[in-house]
């Protein structure tokens, strides 16, 4: 994509998001000069308004929404605080350039005159503010440029345009291309690629692994890792790799409940940020492995194997009772069976078959004979 | 630097980490041999064996070792584990791949026959013993290839050649270049550069902020973060920086007693990672700031500033006290002005005073009065 067509992009979104979050202040102003209580409408966040939507096939928020108003004694100050951060927000749209949610925190900090009450004392405070208002605008905090801290890597051919710089990402040596924590479109788009797929790698030191094996020349994909439960930047990159060049997408875990549920976070979104999964989830990601079968058929020995924990077992019975989880033939029959195995089986245990079993035999075994989840 | 030159580099390190470890597996042998009982001498790492040198300006280790036997109850199982994880070393350094902390406890970790007993339980057991192996061969794990988690982000104008491939720190978008956990020579080399300085943050945010402001190159520098608490990858990393391309390093960080820390672990070294220092430190890093004067002078409200908790004043108290800053007068002073000062203020703060303040004329004005603790 060109620079130009990219600043397009940007000022089409600045514009959009400025344009309602004029339209946000004009409401309250006009709300005071009728003399009615100022108030907003906030889509609510929590689980009794998430819903798994079949037809998407990923977790979106119900429409239930929760007035906060001035005149509320419980509601005055996080009133205030919305109108704060909306009021920094525009600034920050304007300006263009981005900053990270302990800034914004800063930006909003400051004493009530006449008080000893702060605006925000704590960034918790802000960062929850930020989400209220991507509910109310319906546009993500990263479309307005505020980051958090990145944590994914990618490597594979693949070239990319991030802030004007031509990236070739099968040149990028052991590091990898760093996933930035904003990835929209105009800042970061992609050329086309002749890859064949994405291999999402739950952790960090696998992907490193792959990466030195060059497993994404000798398979023509990407490979990618979000370290563990991923950040919304990798999440938000998958998601356009999926959706506007075409990649099918398979997730490689730990065989154990987390390593699922990050594979289900990929896959149709998270509960907390449901709000999100439009702009995030791919509902047609399989799951690759570890599974339980892989046990059995990379005889993978019983000194490798660690036990599970209480909490282990707990979360295999409440993620197996999520909805998305619970009419799935396939994950409630590996539930059941991890829940008998007792044990954790890491990827991690796949190297120690062989220096590079996991990327010569493993990996290369289960694409050949299609043996994922759906 | 080339390839073939690099390939030259990392046989040479492989050869010599080889033989290091068959003279070590020699000498066990020739003990059993001799009846003797099999033993190895490991370099004490606690604090009681750590010590400033006043020459080179860094933390040490001392000439303190310890034994461990295999004849001894209380040693018998260290001692086995050691002989293992010497033994995965040296299948790792003969295959020339590398392989994260976790891969390699796996590679480990195996039942003992006749018995219920592991090798190894826990990652927490084979990451010491790779610290002892480090002492007694004095050579790294990152030299054998042994990786671990990599935070570091950097940007500017330097060329590197990372395992073949030539990247352009000045040409990587948002992203910036990811600073690999292994950052030795012969893997990682760098081109000749004209920039002037070294500009370390403390913070990731901070960082993306700096960059997204092309700081690097309106004050032709590279800027450089190991996301708080750096890992050793950072730290190496900079110290190639500074000590092969001869660039001043200035370090900005919370003005807080763990900010401070921060810059004293760049500068001198870490006490837990002693005999790491040599090859990592930095003895004549500056500090930029935040610092106490920077309050005043730059007139940041009191409600940004942060309550200082107790564990602040402790730890206040007990850095002070260290070899290195107790007959600093300089942060003598800027300890007590902190303690009495009661609060903590971060680099974050410096952006709420104007979106572009910190990179127009906070940084600038320090740099350019010098204003900075050597």
């Amino acid at each position: 994509m060109k620079q130009s067509e990219q600043k397009k992009i940007r000022l089409k979104t600045s514009k959009e998001i400025n344009d309602k979050l004029v339209e946000l202040g004009k409401k309250v102003i006009k709300q005071l000069k009728d003399y009615e209580n100022p108030s907003v409408n906030i889509p609510l966040r929590s689980l009794s308004n998430v819903y798994f939507d079949e037809k998407s096939r990923m977790l979106h928020l119900g429409n239930k929404t929760s007035d906060r108003s001035y005149l509320n004694l419980s509601q005055s100050k996080s009133f205030m605080q919305t109108m704060l951060v909306a009021s920094k927000l525009r600034e920050v749209i304007k300006d263009g350039s981005h900053f990270g949610l302990r800034q914004l925190f800063y930006m909003c900090k400051g004493g009530i005159p006449g008080t000893k009450e702060n605006t925000f004392d704590d960034q918790s405070e802000s960062d929850i503010i930020i989400e209220d208002i991507e509910g109310l605008l319906s546009r993500l905090r990263e479309e307005i440029g505020i980051f958090a801290i990145s944590k994914g890597k990618m490597s594979g051919d693949l070239k990319i345009v991030d802030s004007g710089d031509k990236i070739d990402c099968g040149k990028l040596g052991s590091s990898g291309y760093g996933i930035p924590s904003i990835v929209e479109k105009g800042i970061i788009d992609f050329d086309k690629t002749s890859v064949d797929f994405v291999l999402v790698v739950e952790k960090e030191q696998t992907w490193n692994r792959l990466n030195q094996d060059r497993f994404w020349k000798r398979k023509n994909c990407l490979i990618i890792t979000g370290g563990g439960q991923p950040d919304r930047g990798t999440r938000r990159f998958l998601h356009r790799l999926n959706s506007e060049l075409d990649l099918p997408v398979y997730v490689f875990t730990d065989m154990d409940i987390w390593g699922y549920y990050i594979y289900s976070v990929y896959k149709q979104g998270s509960i907390n940020l449901a709000h999100f999964s439009e702009n995030a989830a791919v509902p047609d990601a399989k799951f690759i492995g570890v599974k339980m079968s892989d046990v059995e058929k990379f005889n993978i020995p019983k000194s490798h194997w660690i036990p599970m924990k209480k909490i282990d077992y707990k979360r295999v019975r409440e993620i197996s009772e999520y909805e998305w989880f619970k009419t799935d033939k396939a994950w409630q029959k590996e539930f059941k069976k991890l829940s008998d195995f007792k044990h954790v089986v890491e990827q991690d245990v796949l190297v120690a078959k062989g220096l590079d079993f996991m990327s010569k035999e493993y990996l290369p075994f289960k694409f050949d004979t299609k043996d994922w989840i759906e």
